[in-house]
């Protein structure tokens, strides 16, 4: 129960993100109320403890959680046949809107779209835990009232999220950048990888294996996602091309100048990431560790860690290729590198960094 | 002392590579010279225990450890003024031979290249484990002699690496493919970051941040191995053109077609990289668990990861950015993830997948 959520939450699509946000209202005692197309998703994501199936209470707030494609029309359909506040989940904000177009009670919808997810989907996938914390854009629209964002506002911090307001244009600005962007280059560069032959592959390191991981994203929800943000993407995309040409030229006819204008930036981009904790970026240093393969020496190492007062920022692991032992490298604090190599040695631990 | 390396090893360039290498020989007992255009190089990689400063021993074998413009000349220098075999360990093969053409000893010369490194750079991050268990492509020319061969694919083994032989077009091509591109691209992904307005990076989430970390490398480092690799990088950054051109005009046209293409080969990249163990990538499924962000409790999680007998593959950390506590994010086999999530629980882990 909540005073300013207006209940019960119908929520319209039981996948990943739908059954994850009736999760993290249960725990709050939101009455949430479940729909899907699929029957047997409604009772997968109902017997999870998600909610109860939905039939024909009439909701207080709706939360459309549909793939891509689907959620303009299934916001005007909500808008038409309830009268309660709507907002929905999607990566992108304007296209649904313009689907609203000449609509009647569009100051009830306000966009908004978590940033979390997982390369799994559907209702077996959720968890009530995955909004914690993550960012969660509320896109209220010029004709928005101001009852609807603070309902959907307090959806977002009751999932455990930390609200970001943006207008819908400057939202699908920023996740073109952030994250279309990123993943479609991934994408470009995996692709060369197809068909490289076994034995360029197998200098694959932990640069490519970072630079492509997200293209291993699902095909048909990108396919939604980037045509839903089309002209913000293109833009973008077309952006690139102009810098891939100057690349490109530089590196054929060998001039240096424009190759390290364009390294440069790079760097700065890097630097230009909020720092995990929301911060400014704090200067890291690593720590390899050489760890044999088995369970039991990461719980040592992280033990010996936890001895030395360190906090880990980060983990990597690379496994041997040869034997049967890893690299792992624990990021922390640049100021307190040195005293966790020192520890760890001391613990006997084969160290370098 | 080792039987297949000819003594004294004089290492030439004693930055990161150079200073590690002459650290992993040591292990061995392998007698090692150390040269440096810098002397306070050679003063600390020395005092590190690399091995004692070179004053004019006739070398039984010179590695050419100098940043990436320079080698050419540094192989041919050595080929000319001594009768030691001679390789380097620069990120590309093709054009240090170009510098040697018309030389007379080439057979005593095999290029190689140690697919090992650092964010930081000089004798100060060099190790004797920097080498282990990584690639190392030892790259045979047509004029080689077979004992040159084996006394470099001795010298990457006594470092510890796992030998790969390539001719040096194919390891230009492979190190293009797997190492340069991904370079390149995650520094254009990263340049449109480096002015974006605060509010849009606030939305950056780990996909960004993969994308783009190794866009942070040293510029002066990277402009000189996309230039001595020119024609392999100048090749494959023209078919991502091609790429790039086919996704806009998919983009702007909203023809889908072309797009599912496009991401559906880039799923078939990720899946071509070998997995982390060398052999085929092995299906992995993630359990994410909860962890407040402070030293003891990734010690925790790790004894009790570790008391459930799962073998964990690979380690995440997003912290929260609102409050104290981080998603770790624990990569098992596919087979074992359910084990782990129903051991954690029991544990009182909070978890999902």
């Amino acid at each position: 129960m909540t005073d300013r959520l207006p209940e019960p939450v119908l929520v319209v699509g039981t996948g990943l993100l739908g059954t994850s946000l009736g999760l993290a209202l249960r725990r709050h005692g939101v009455d949430v109320l479940l729909a899907d197309a699929n029957a047997e998703h409604v009772r997968t994501a109902s017997g999870l403890g998600a909610g109860r199936p939905h039939a024909g209470e009439r909701p207080g707030l709706v939360v459309v959680a549909v793939p891509p494609d689907h959620v303009g029309a299934e916001v005007a359909r909500a808008l038409v046949e309830t009268d309660a506040l709507v907002t929905d989940v999607g990566s992108v904000k304007t296209a649904p809107l313009r689907a609203l177009d000449g609509l009647a009670g569009t100051e009830r919808y306000v966009g908004s779209h978590p940033m979390a997810g997982s390369e799994r989907s559907g209702p077996l996938a959720a968890s009530a835990t995955l909004f914690d914390g993550r960012p969660w854009a509320v896109t209220p629209h010029e004709g928005s009232a101001p009852a609807t964002v603070e309902a959907v506002t307090e959806l977002a911090r009751l999932a455990g999220a930390s609200v970001v307001r943006l207008s819908p244009e400057e939202h699908d600005l920023a996740v073109a950048r952030t994250s279309h962007l990123p993943h479609l280059l991934a994408v470009l560069v995996a692709g060369r990888l197809a068909d490289a032959p076994a034995e360029h592959l197998a200098l694959s390191g932990q640069g490519v294996r970072d630079v492509t991981r997200v293209a291993g994203g699902d095909p048909a929800l990108w396919e939604q996602i980037v045509t839903g943000n089309a002209s913000a993407v293109a833009g973008l995309l077309t952006q690139v091309r102009d810098q891939l040409d100057v690349l490109i030229d530089a590196v054929s006819t060998g001039e240096r100048e424009p190759l390290a204008t364009i390294l440069e930036r790079g760097v700065a981009g890097t630097l230009a990431i909020p720092g995990k904790h929301g911060g400014p970026p704090r200067p890291t240093g690593s720590v390899f560790v050489s760890v044999p393969d088995h369970p039991g020496e990461l719980a040592r190492l992280f033990a010996d860690a936890g001895e030395s007062g360190v906090n880990i920022e980060d983990v990597r692991i690379d496994h041997d290729p040869a034997r049967d032992t890893g690299q792992v490298e624990l990021v922390v604090d640049e100021a307190r590198a040195e005293h966790l190599m020192a520890s760890l040695e001391s613990r006997g631990w084969a160290i370098h960094r």
